[in-house]
């Protein structure tokens, strides 16, 4: 093992914070505390399919770990620790360095120390395990079954560059390069939101992650709380270097598009100012979008009142 | 995401214990108890490297857990829970449903429910990772650095079969059936020892689970510890199918093979009749089979007391 435990040790170990014990041993040792719950996110990211085979590594290393925190951040949960399981086809330094650099910058912004995991070599792929570790007061989190009829429904930051950044990549056409430069930064360094989740624990009802697309995932707060909802196109919160795209090709996007990692959330209107206040503190830009319903569906009405229809696939099956 | 969602599911998914939170939220929620630390390990198994792409799915859904609870028992912690991620090339139902129900089982008889992963299409390979979470009283745990000159070395168990087994699959040449048929149990069903590994707390000062060889992880804990070991070949506990192998052949099965799966721990003299008494209340045979020495270094005696001298690779590195 003195080969993986080099490399793990080169580019990935730090000093385990004051009571933990990091990699080294069979397991990381962490605190627990009374009157808590944990919260536990796992994903995995395969090359060719949740990242391009030339991305960053630097980006990518970032990603790895900010698609989980924003797991955590949709449950209000304070980040503990991670750890990260590393499938590679070579030992490539320079992958290494840039991953590794990524991927501790935003544990060190997020005081989520890497504890521990694993490197292999793969046949072919390279395949990124990454878990995360939470921590949050018991009977606090904010679930997605929590949604009560009446509630506005809220999203954090904004919508629909991520997706069109990647469809840009996909076909790399010339004279895109301006739009491709604005947008990109939403696919390759998304922000997880832990500072609003933890500040809307208390005041908002459901919260979940949005990764596959607005629609997609407010469907899973609406299947898990038994109720529906009515959303404002017009009230969305569209990315600026998006405004010059063909309307279809943008709604697509913003409804949607995948891969945003900010926070759809539910809440009584009577708690709109404490949200807006929550959300300036913790330095978030927050959007009411619509309000949900008794009966079961999802309706998004444009300006005039009238229900868009949505062509195309309604999100991002991994499996489809 | 529908797909991803109905395949976990339909295999994977069982009620959450009270007071737990399984998948279907962002995160799986955990209770957290005063005065315990939290144990974590974090393993990728990869098609090919780790196990035969026609291994029995449901040993292989045993084993993918059993190597991380083993981790856990090294350390003295009691399994909370599991999560599972798969990158699969396709979704075969045959080989989910045997994988998850060999999962299932361990998980059960070791209360260590499923509460989440993930499940992606990979591009070639079958990769498994699985991350285990347990508990143990804080400032209890079984660390590697902690083994003082004296103290007697421990294996539970017994050594050899699992390295044969997996040298005979490799080769696949007739004639060998018998030895296969009696050896490939160790290889395919690693028992972890949780029960032992719990009792050990307060009695045992270091503990790591042999995975990669008993020198080479014996070689861990006195690195760790500043200390070196004696250690008697014939005190070893061989399996009894092993007993007509080559004597060469034998000694590296025994000293170097991997995938054990056993506790190697050392623990002071006094300790002995506790141990005994230990291993019997937990079902675990347990050999003493050498001490820890001030002069560092790793030496095994033969029977007339001169050192053996080892041929070939002392373990196994995964980027080797």
């Amino acid at each position: 093992m003195s080969g993986e435990f080099d490399l793990i040790r080169r580019f990935f170990a730090r000093p385990a914070p004051e009571g933990f014990l990091g990699p080294g041993d069979d397991c990381a040792l962490m605190p627990a505390e009374a009157g808590t719950e944990l919260a536990v996110s796992a994903d995995l990211l395969v090359e060719g399919r949740h990242f391009f085979s030339d991305v960053d590594p630097v980006s990518l290393g970032h990603k790895s770990l900010a698609v989980n925190l924003s797991d955590l951040a949709a449950m209000g949960a304070r980040p503990l620790g991670c750890f990260l399981s590393l499938s590679l086809p070579r030992a490539d330094e320079r992958w290494l360095q840039g991953f590794s650099r990524g991927f501790h910058a935003l544990a060190e912004r997020h005081a989520c120390p890497l504890l521990g995991g694993d490197t292999v070599r793969s046949n072919r792929d390279t395949t990124i395990g990454v878990t995360v570790i939470g921590q949050l007061p018991a009977g606090s989190a904010l679930r997605r079954d929590a949604a009560l009829a009446g509630d506005d429904v809220w999203i954090s930051g904004e919508l629909g560059a991520a997706d069109v950044a990647l469809r840009l990549l996909q076909v790399r056409s010339a004279g895109d390069e301006a739009l491709l430069a604005a947008a990109r930064g939403a696919l390759e360094w998304p922000q997880p939101q832990l500072a609003l989740g933890q500040a809307l624990r208390g005041l908002a009802h459901a919260a979940i992650d949005v990764s596959d697309g607005l629609l997609q995932d407010l469907g899973h707060i609406l299947a898990a709380s038994g109720c529906g909802a009515e959303l404002r196109y017009d009230a969305m919160p569209v990315a600026d270097c998006l405004l010059g795209l063909d309307a279809q090709l943008l709604r697509q996007a913003v409804l949607c598009g995948g891969d945003v990692y900010q926070l759809c959330f539910t809440a009584s209107p009577q708690a709109r100012p404490d949200i807006v206040r929550a959300a300036q503190q913790a330095g978030a830009k927050v959007s009411r979008i619509g309000r949900t319903v008794a009966q079961p569906g999802l309706t998004v009405l444009d300006a005039d009142g009238g229900p868009i229809v949505l062509t195309g696939n309604a999100g991002f099956d991994h499996f489809a």
